[in-house]
């Protein structure tokens, strides 16, 4: 049993209302990896959300009162912490340089998501960029695109980095998924000696996009597209969603 | 860029005193995997415990009156919540069915990382299975092993599989490392626009972790290594320790 993670090259700086699809198509057309409906496509979430139009402009931004006072707490620009709090439905922990929230999507991470790195200067305005809205939409959509080119109708998965508690780190997690399960259950099967698993859901799409991660590194633009072989897998629509545990849940709120 | 994950076959059922190294090296002779120097080793904590003896029947354990009250809240056998105290150093939240601790390692996890799951009947009498006791010091004696037998001075990883806050489903974790970093520190480095990364450290050998979990599975011993070809990485001695977050700096205690 194998699985391979492989680079997709080619990926040009991608623009607001860029085809991501085409664009994806084409650099697999031109490069020697030939697709199969068992693949999955990880695309990093900073050029989903660029290709989107996510960018702000921070001297379009006007800080609320709260936004105002937070930038205090964390020491950062009060506009940038405007855009966070859009972001965001419960602010959960602050310390001087670090805002971790609930955003909208339902992603307990640090900044909502929202980055100042690898943004160009829009004519010397700092523009940060968002995570795209929707990212199960922008995975479906893709998919579609890239079935309608290449016919061929992978999984894709949407990436980001993420902090998280306990751990020194980021680590890849999904974001946005179409056409695999995000969370496999494996409560029931049974395990080598007959007992049957009682507790084990098991975060598939984190594990593919962390390993993705390997190639996507930070710097995501230099390698955006992974193409990950052989995963094994149950096809279906799938979500991120399956992957956000509800706040009455979680332990570490 | 590739990055390739391979299950070794023909690993056969541990038991305690089995010479992992040999075992492991035994498969890979037999195989077709040629191993790299730059190759990392990702093994199944399951076996590595098992080699190293650390079973325990409940039958000879006593459960202190802390256990037995425990075992109350959580509706566990007082023997098994004893097992799981003595290998913590803090209980950090509970409730029915889940145990949530610091353990002896640094590590917050569901039960101190301490398994009934695929491990054998004892002559009627359940045997649970804990952590090795210094899973670095597991992987590097691996590494050393291998490199007797083998002549090639592989990275080594330790894998475990936790559940996390904020996230449904267990991902693949390092909980052992010998030769590679564990954690990458991309500060300063910079990015496609000239930005210096500020925040960015990459938990590297969490990232091999998940993707070599995908192959794992959780029925471990059925394929409990797999060898990791093209990982970006530097060498060096490395320590699973570098990814614990020191309480004080822990926002989500």
């Amino acid at each position: 049993m194998q699985i391979t993670f492989t680079a997709v090259p080619g990926i040009p700086l991608i623009a607001p209302g860029d085809d991501l699809a085409a664009i994806i198509a084409d650099a697999l057309f031109a490069s020697d990896i030939r697709l199969l409906p068992s693949d999955v496509l990880i695309v990093a979430q900073k050029i989903v959300s660029k290709a989107e139009g996510r960018g702000v402009r921070l001297s379009q931004v006007t800080p609320s009162p709260r936004a105002v006072e937070l930038a205090q707490v964390v020491q950062k620009d009060s506009r940038l912490v405007e855009v966070i709090l859009s972001e965001s439905v419960e602010v959960m922990r602050t310390r001087p340089g670090l805002i971790i929230v609930r955003d909208i999507r339902g992603w307990v991470c640090a900044n909502a998501g929202v980055d100042r790195s690898n943004v160009a200067q829009d004519e010397g305005d700092e523009v940060v960029l968002r995570l795209p809205l929707d990212p199960d939409a922008s995975a479906a959509r893709l998919r579609q695109g890239l079935c309608e080119r290449a016919g061929v109708d992978m999984g894709v998965i949407v990436a980001d980095s993420h902090g998280r508690p306990h751990r020194n780190g980021v680590i890849g997690v999904a974001i946005g998924v179409s056409g695999l399960p995000a969370l496999e259950d494996w409560r029931g099967r049974p395990d080598l000696y007959g007992y049957a698993l009682q507790h084990t859901e098991v975060a598939l799409a984190d594990q593919i996009a962390s390993a993705a991660t390997l190639l996507l590194g930070q710097a995501a633009e230099a390698t955006p597209v992974v193409v990950a072989r052989g995963v094994p897998r149950t096809r279906c629509e799938g979500s991120a969603r399956e992957l956000v545990r509800p706040p009455e849940m979680d332990l570490f709120r």
